[in-house]
């Protein structure tokens, strides 16, 4: 059975009454399952998820009744940190692109904590977004399933969801790490130090895995106490660098995964007036106004928000085609204005 | 004739067809008051917000009886720029603080434009947010009055409102702007250049005039042709410092009233490797990098953001207080690693 999908209420279009019926449970069920109660038992999610999509059920038509407009004219943004220019720009680039869909952006901070990001996502489905856009902090995102089966796109920037399959824009990790250990191996470095985030974050184990390739083709031997993960913080950072600068054989050379990596290290290298080469992956504002040599891997943060936001008000439009994944290119620049 | 305020929906909970009765109006013309049509003649504005405050009518009080939860659980901050580091610290912090009263957060940007602010702040209230924090860009902010009547509070931001009263949360930008010129003059500086943004913008004219007068309390004789005005951009920064520098009698200091005019000033000094002092008003992340002496007027522009968060979600509990200014204070801050 198909449903029309023209914008007026008209008479054929399936209640969450419909549902129960042709899934063989009460309209509480339902319901819980719509609102994402945890403890519906999982055989009946089955049961009511395959009703929603025979029917063709869509909880906007619902709220369609209550209304005078059609959609709550809002979606949502789920991203790390909004006071990291990284995610900043993401924010302003969706939220511009929102205002020329008519509608506007509501945006959270997730502070890479799986837990929050569903509290928080389930929050913005509460409040009837017409779609998301998440840059995933969890292990799993199949918590997402139910809220796209009945209407909410999501699109994932970034970073791609687990157990899911969405729309994704990612930055090509790969090409940046592997044009930044080039630069490095071209400039006669041979021992290169390499700076990580926490290894759950799906960026810096495509960009560590691909650096690492790039030093095996460069045949740069293998070592790995110049490779330091788990550096989540500025400080964090500055401390691994510090024991790295120190130790017996210290690298002529560092590889910053990210931003704020690439910040701890900058402040090491000044305050001992240090030589070491640095790259940094993620451009900031005052880069080119930094005393050490600096080489980036640019790109454009906001082109992930505006190109995630696009894709996502085409599938709020109606667009049915399958789940696709865009890569947003880098760019090696040398920055230093030394 | 008073409303009890208590949250079930009691009997004699004004609707807008008592709000039509009593002003002697259509229902349509409440209709168009409350939804902000643009064109209503001002008498009958009048006599609707007359009668909207005789009864304590609030338009939440209607959403109420379409939906299960008696607020949007959504509040508004209107901004300049969310890319810039000073407003995504406003609006990291507010997101926050709202996560922290089970709402969340609608962002947009202002662009300095005052249509666009109107627009903008209307399309949130549109969207039944529950409240709003707006830094003002527009010249009059009257057109805010009808939703602060019909029930939804409004904080201001870093500058206050025009035509309105409502609470706010500013800067000590007096404080700020006279400690940096103490500070120059005490170091020996007689030619203090001053660079400055729109003199629309509060804040400028603000520090502008608190600078001119520590100036001349200083005994520094006044010199129109160091003080540049109207410098919104990074590039039109540069050159105005460029020239400034080639005059005959150039400055031996800056000082730069926001972060913007702190990197144009920056990026002129690092090239022609000037010895130049510098002052800047705001923090950035990367100030104490930066291979030039720099001192930087410091405040937690986050501050803004949660205290204005925490005074609306008063209001929004229902605390009718009279609208109150709250100053958050600055600090001067030797920030070179130079």
């Amino acid at each position: 059975m198909s449903t029309p999908m023209g914008n007026g209420a008209g008479p054929h279009r399936p209640t969450m009454a419909d549902v129960a019926r042709v899934a063989g449970v009460s309209l509480k069920t339902v319901s819980r399952v719509v609102n994402h109660v945890p403890t519906v038992d999982p055989a009946l999610v089955e049961k009511v998820l395959a009703a929603v999509s025979e029917l063709g059920f869509r909880r906007n038509d619902m709220a369609r009744n209550l209304r005078s407009r059609s959609t709550s004219g809002t979606v949502g943004l789920l991203i790390e940190d909004l006071a990291n220019p990284f995610y900043s720009a993401i924010a302003a680039a969706a939220a511009e692109c929102a205002i020329d869909h008519d509608a506007m952006l509501i945006t959270a901070s997730s502070e890479e904590d799986g837990e929050r990001e569903r509290r928080l996502l389930l929050s913005m489905c509460e409040r009837r977004v017409d779609g998301l856009l998440v840059v995933p902090a969890a292990e799993d995102q199949g918590y997402l399933r139910t809220e796209i089966e009945i209407g909410t796109p999501v699109v994932f920037l970034d970073r791609p969801p687990t157990n899911l399959r969405a729309d994704t824009v990612l930055i090509d990790n790969e090409q940046g790490a592997r044009e930044a250990i080039e630069y490095l191996v071209a400039k006669g470095h041979e021992r290169i130090g390499v700076l990580s985030d926490w290894l759950r974050i799906y960026t810096m184990r495509q960009r560590l895995s691909a650096a690492e390739a790039a030093l095996e083709r460069a045949g740069v031997p293998y070592r790995p106490d110049l490779i330091r993960d788990g550096l989540h913080t500025i400080p964090d950072t500055e401390a691994a660098v510090e024991r790295m600068l120190d130790s017996d054989q210290p690298p002529t050379a560092l590889f910053a995964l990210n931003n704020r990596l690439t910040l701890g290290a900058l402040g090491v290298l000044n305050r001992r007036r240090s030589d070491v080469a640095l790259v940094g992956f993620d451009d900031f504002e005052t880069a080119a106004l930094m005393p050490h040599p600096l080489t980036i891997v640019s790109h454009d943060a906001g082109e992930l928000g505006r190109v995630g936001a696009e894709l996502l008000f085409r599938r709020i439009a109606g667009e049915q085609s399958r789940p696709q994944t865009v890569v947003v290119p880098t760019r090696l620049v040398e920055r230093s204005a030394g």
